[in-house]
């Protein structure tokens, strides 16, 4: 069968009885019930802070010890909040420094602000340090994704700390893409830290809020953050009030809440992979969020196949930076991922 | 009094009790309440579709005769919609048409996409449509904004339908910032039309929803509806969901609520214009949207003593391009123009 130009944008929100989505990284659970309950008496309209509600900002600077209400920049996702940053760091041919496999909306991201991105290499998901050492010098900002999307794996703290001293010492802004920070499975998660570092975090993975879209960064530059706002001022304006009253209500939820989430993808972690590995897959352990990336051979017939052939969406390796694999996300309950791999069997089986 | 950098992001989302706001362009009046019936029993969470949520569109393309669905995108309030519509079309050093007074996003917008602006004078609000046919010449884009923002003249329909041939003509996209479209005085709003035509609107004037963010652009051009929604993937993805469903009950609403709407805004029109006259300021009579921009004396210094001093916030006229003038938004209720304008001959007096 031939196929067109794929691109992320036929996936996202496509959905359907039959289909299993291993596509976008979306949960299945619903996020915890206090994010709709702020919604019966809800009566605001009007134009909010550029920065963001007051009331959340407040509640995560008590979440992020040393950081202040006006660190923070609530954002449309943590994808706008990404592009503001470049957007404020950047000018024009200047080079970020991104590793690879990277989430696919970083090359564009950086290209569409006309910034050039270079790439760190990675073994198994790992940055190596080496490589970081060489291409760091003349860079104008380094983006680190851990847990990354689309490995699902963690760097070594060994490695986030030298990065975190090196960057320091260069004075060049770091901007840490946290968003999978809750979701880790081997060990707590390490927050990059200093005052070049920009943190970039959202709702969508930790609360299952993806569709309201309410991300954020924050940072103890304030020349940054500034600089952010000024320019939401006129790109977009504050973010959706009532999406951040949701949000707010999601900071006052139990850890048991995060907990009892992080259990559930751990046991879904663990199927898939293993899935997997018993199909003879070239695959590495997922350590955090909910992504598995194996290699496949012919990833653009597998991905196309899949969807035309056995409606089961995966996304395609290329658009992270390694045209050998394709992503899986597992946020789909035990039967839909069981039944989405037996299509997978049938597929290699064919093919 | 000396005043540091007046900026708008000053004053965005300021309030107080004794504070008088002719400031941000955002109703005192809620919105229907339709818009809020919908919030009770919401229970989605998923990522949406990139372009919006298909009831919202279905809506919209009812509302606009010869669109259908995919001709739009939803994006984060109509300040997305321009920002990702100069992202489409622009390439670094185009040339973008704007008419001064301009919105005071316009300038920024254009320029932090490395686009450059040009500018078509106006006499009194109205598009000089000699300097208009001198200019469009190697413009990338044309940008109309008819009922303007800060001015709030509407363009004459004579000038309108030059400006729709002329760019046709030429093959140049004339974007067309209609978010006050439903707010004239004077007569009907002429929609600017033609497959060369992009077409901004939102949910933020009509309906009194500022704070929720919906906006939306359109144009039978596909080709630029695609590359917004390709760009739109990685910048910020779906606009929020329940934000589309609250604008999707806006559709639904009476053209009475809208017809009423109006004569609130009129009769506050003429109440503020009359006021200005009386206190002997060189002013334009507003014939749409819900701003009046009359010349002050060192307008820098009016701003911010009326800030400061009077608690009356007003915006600078030199951010939309005019020096020489201050902007007024009457979106508020007459015994609040009325206090809000007695301070100003308070200041006028003293000054």
């Amino acid at each position: 069968m031939t196929h067109g130009k794929l691109l992320p944008s036929m996936f996202i929100g496509i959905q359907g009885k039959d289909i299993i989505s291993f596509g976008a990284g979306q949960h299945d659970l619903p996020p915890p019930k206090e994010v709709f309950s702020c919604l019966s008496t809800y009566k605001d309209f009007k134009y909010g802070l550029i920065a963001g509600n007051i009331n959340l900002r407040e509640a995560l600077a008590e979440k992020y010890k040393g950081f202040a209400q006006d660190n923070f920049v609530i954002t449309n996702g943590a994808s706008e909040a990404l592009d503001l940053a470049f957007r404020a760091i950047g000018k024009p041919k200047d080079k970020i420094l991104l590793h690879v496999p990277y989430y696919y909306s970083y090359k564009p991201l950086v290209e569409m602000n006309h910034l050039i991105p270079d790439y760190v290499k990675t073994n198994k998901g790992k940055i190596d340090v080496d490589d970081f050492e060489k291409k760091v010098h003349g860079a104008k900002a380094v983006l680190i994704n851990s847990p990354s999307n689309p490995t699902g794996r963690i760097q070594d703290i060994k490695t986030l700390k030298f990065i975190e001293k090196i960057t320091k010492d260069l004075e060049i802004p770091l901007i840490s893409d946290e968003v999978y920070k809750d979701l880790i499975y081997e060990r707590e998660n390490y927050m990059l830290s200093g005052k070049h570092v920009v943190t970039i975090n959202s709702f969508s993975k930790t609360f299952a809020m993806c569709g309201f879209r309410v991300g954020y960064l924050f940072s103890n530059d304030k020349s940054i953050v500034d600089d952010v706002i000024k320019i939401k001022t006129h790109t977009s304006m504050n973010t959706s009030i009532l999406a951040q009253e949701m949000a707010y209500h999601a900071t006052k939820v139990s850890k048991d809440y995060i907990n009892a989430q992080v259990k559930i993808w751990k046991s879904r972690r663990d199927l898939i992979y293993k899935s997997m590995l018993d199909l003879g897959l070239d695959v590495w352990r997922p350590e955090g969020a909910f992504y598995v990336f194996p290699k496949v051979k012919k990833p653009r017939d597998f991905v196309w196949n899949m969807f035309k052939k056995h409606k089961v969406i995966t996304y395609l390796g290329e658009w992270f930076g390694d045209s050998d694999r394709v992503r899986f996300s597992y946020a789909l309950d035990v039967e839909k991922i069981e039944e989405g791999m037996k299509r997978v069997k049938k597929y290699l089986d064919e093919n």
